[in-house]
């Protein structure tokens, strides 16, 4: 498994690249989703249970970004999927040009699906296009129904939502209808997927979205 | 309740503005706490319930900084504590001068203890220092045990972890052992409470510790 040292790209408009870099990939056959959320919201282990889930259907290649450590790169390979892990330099987010650099890294280069799983931050990985096609978005029910209103960017931004950890439901004081009431006020046409990794719930609903999303593109 | 809007400071030197900054606190018998976490890791839950605790025994201000919203100021102010909400202009983080903005439109200036309860980031606030006097780190049960392997510099700049949420540690795989470990390698000296504002449970000795601090400085 390869570990990757990013440098912050230097580029005039990370949107054009970003936009550059989209095409490509479509050309190539490879549809990259950017998995954004907070830290420990549970991206690995959705990412875990969807790449066994998925296993058969459509080859899977997984990018991780963090400042430091292999440990999710390292989680993913033991599910035999093709993994490298990418270091930011310190940077909270990733853009188009470290995301394509990644990529170049990556083994296998076409007709897959590739996840990107972004830095654990709700704040700066929304501001940067990293030339996916789909961004998802992960809360995790133990972070609390309040967040759409303290980052509204990160649930502006995103196509999907997928709400982790819904098996905790009953400990914490979560209210899922406010928090789609609060998300669809930023972003009315976002898909919501409540799931538990753990138990299994609602993942055939979000594996299905993706399947179809690939077969769009497959077809 | 005041919202305040922030501009990032135009300075040479953080860090001298940091130490300068500490020092008049101190000469004015304000103890400032930095609170540091992720989105959703129970700050304003852990922060009501320490004010709460400690009506009468000595007054307490807090500094909400946050993107966007205004929710937890408005929770801190039902609380009767005095309250302001700072908003970063986009940024992730809170510097000394920004701080220094924010303490200069605090009503009451003197003998107190400030809690500056930062934006929800594990990245950026760890790499500015805000002239605190001590920065304390939340990091909750269900973020998971792994966090000091992935996010170092704030373990590492964290003179206090408080490990929240601890009564959902039935419900998570959480190891309380491997987390003190891995933590104590970055930063042997740090101190460790773990607590549940929930139950109460460990509050005590956080509490604790707070009023021995503010007492060596009012000795």
């Amino acid at each position: 498994m390869k570990v990757i040292e990013l440098k912050m790209t230097v580029t005039d408009s990370n949107d054009r690249d970003a936009q550059a870099l989209r095409r490509e990939l479509t050309e190539r056959g490879i549809f990259l989703i950017n998995l954004m959320s907070a830290p420990g919201s549970g991206k690995t282990t959705l990412l875990s249970r969807t790449i066994t889930d998925l296993a058969g259907k459509v080859k899977i290649g997984v990018m991780e970004a963090d400042i430091a450590s292999d440990v999710d790169a390292r989680r993913i390979s033991e599910l035999g999927a093709e993994s490298i892990q990418v270091h930011t330099d310190g940077m909270c987010h990733m853009d188009a040009g470290m995301t394509r650099t990644g990529l170049e890294n990556m083994e296998n280069s076409g007709d897959r699906i590739v996840f990107l799983e972004n830095v654990g931050n709700l704040i700066c990985p929304a501001e940067f296009d990293t030339g996916a096609h789909k961004n998802v978005m992960i809360l995790s029910v133990p972070e609390g129904d309040d967040k759409p209103l303290k980052y509204p960017l990160m649930f502006s931004k995103s196509d999907v939502l997928i709400i982790t950890k819904s098996d905790a439901a009953p400990y914490f004081d979560f209210d899922f209808e406010a928090v789609e009431s609060r998300v669809r006020k930023l972003n009315p046409s976002i898909l919501i997927f409540p799931v538990s990794a753990k138990t299994g719930d609602g993942m055939e609903a979000w594996e299905d979205y993706i399947l179809s999303e690939w077969e769009k593109r497959h077809a």
